[in-house]
């Protein structure tokens, strides 16, 4: 192909599709970076969940290609001192604030530099103090995708603010971990994973007992549950044609077991 | 022009808008095929439901430029042993499962070659058992959109599964449809179409009368129900400035009776 | 940069994002101008409510660059008399039905020519009476942004609708404004600006009383409420990490009071 790809950049925040801010961020980047290719990640992020946020956006930036710019405004604290910042990580530039979302969704990925986003130029000229998707984020988006260096973004940032993702936890019968997501069909999805789930192992949730590993979900009987890996490399519970987080009322938080079945009375 | 206009891909699933399921089909697609535009129909169809999913495939890919690519994705049997396909009819090339969805949606439109999408080539290396939009159909529609030829994605496969809609049925005093889909303004869509209803048929729904066609929403005083022959050449039973939804208490599978004014009493 | 930035056109309506009738309208626009890049500003606008769709235009198209085409339909009276139109204000060109939309959202903004969109070689051969955002507008959209000149789309159009957006009262001790909108937060945006509030002016809102204003969302505690100058240059009442619709019971046409400080008791 003769013609050079352009640049992807990948939006997640939790702007919902109500208001124009997430189009207003695009009218500010198409008129720095006109050539740029926009991919709405998800707006639906809960206001201010950056566990969410970060799950989400681990799940996704692995099948983008090399080089996009992921922009991602989930703000509770905008206009106060946190920093806006971009950083490199993975092969590919996020941008957002500094709230501890990136090395969320970047755990165990080696982060390259870190810049706060200062400089003028890469910014509107005048900078509200509870839009910074559209008056910080944007323009530095744009630059970023135009292919300004980071460096020229603003100064270093030594470490960025820590994320938290709740981690696992060993127990003495096998691992107590938590639904970090329920997906728009209703799925469960917890923070455990293959080094805590066997094909064998007992999942409990709640009064619910599910034995063993599926692989799909049709192994189950229609309107019962099944656990399996899911797409994103995390345990899932689900319910054959039908909803888990209802079945289970369950929400983000609750916690779920794995027992091995050999731990079993 | 001097640049060839990009390929379109327009999209179609039950994803919703709260995860990144689509924006992660995008990021595939344009690591492989960089140039291509892409267009959302909806993806909001009711989990699982073909029917509704034909009916809106339907009524808009006839809108489309020649060579679209449809990439379809209304999957319950994800992981089972349903066959993902691709196939030409209508100018178009239509990408998803061989559930019934294509040939519901193009029905009385010859179907070309349909071919298994099996070539390792067009598939993520890995390939998950719940998300085949992300593994399997994201990549062959940007193979289909970069012009690869159908019969390089796989074999041929003999008839796609067939699809079910649901027919209007002659009745001793006229044609007995059913609501088929509910729009965002709560209009709703019947499968009753010219040959069913004539501007002087009176349409029974439930214990409502409505008499005649009306040729605009605003034919009806405000918040009185009019029919009309909708945008996409089906019935629709609509309230002006109201919800037919709720007026009727209708729901997709209602029944509709078109009864011919001399027929009547 | 060599090859010339491609032309925009920003969508919005209130079509929501159940049915494909965005994504129908912007096949159309591709077909006939396969270069535009579309951007969503909002579907969401409730429908048929001009004074919502007027707020949110308003405070979207600065951001967006010279000559963005923005196709707006919001639409009660598709298939009347009212006239489809197309306009040129503040270095953009905006295509629409002629219900007021326009005039209140470029309030203050000379409006240049207007037309009527009649030219038959821009719309669709058939054009329905219940979908113009397909038939008619979108294809008026295409060739706007394919260059085509506005007189060149039908005839000129004296003078639009005028259109109502509710205004600011002088009372006796301040101004009495209202809700004009409620953001995915549960903000509640006026329409007093900063010439109707003044840093030291207390904010009524039903039993409810705010006093100064504040700078950033978190100068409040959490849970309380707070009154600042938003993104779009109109007050806003929020709770700081609440819903300030549901704390104060408030919908859109609430009034709000501002009374400077020196005009208490």
């Amino acid at each position: 192909m003769i013609s050079k790809s352009p640049k992807l950049i990948a939006l997640l925040t939790d702007f919902g599709s109500l208001d124009p801010y997430v189009g207003v961020m695009k009218g500010v980047i198409l008129a720095r970076a006109p050539q740029t290719r926009l991919i709405d990640l998800t707006h639906e992020v809960p206001p201010g969940n950056l566990t969410a946020a970060a799950y989400l956006l681990r799940s996704s930036f692995p099948f983008f290609p090399v080089g996009t710019v992921f922009l991602c405004v989930v703000d509770p604290g905008v206009g106060s001192a946190r920093k806006p910042i971009a950083l490199k990580a993975g092969g590919h530039i996020f941008a957002g604030p500094d709230n501890g979302l990136f090395p969320a969704a970047l755990e165990g990925i080696p982060l390259g530099p870190v810049v706060e986003l200062r400089n003028p130029k890469h910014r509107l000229k005048a900078v509200s103090s509870t839009f910074h998707g559209r008056d910080v984020f944007a323009p530095a988006a744009a630059a970023l995708a135009n292919g300004v260096a980071l460096s020229n973004l603003g100064p270093a940032v030594r470490k960025p603010v820590p994320g938290a993702v709740p981690k696992p936890i060993r127990t003495k019968s096998g691992w107590r971990g938590e639904v970090i997501w329920i997906d728009r069909f209703g799925n469960l999805i917890t923070n455990l994973g293959p080094s805590h789930v066997g094909k064998k192992s007992v999942i409990h949730l709640g009064v619910g007992k599910i034995p063993g590993l599926s692989s799909h979900y049709f192994q189950a009987p229609k309107g019962k549950p099944l656990a399996l890996m899911g797409s994103s490399g995390h345990l899932e519970v689900s319910i054959h044609q039908g909803r888990a987080d209802r079945a289970f009322r369950a929400t983000i938080g609750t916690k779920v077991l794995s027992v091995p079945i050999n731990a079993l009375g």
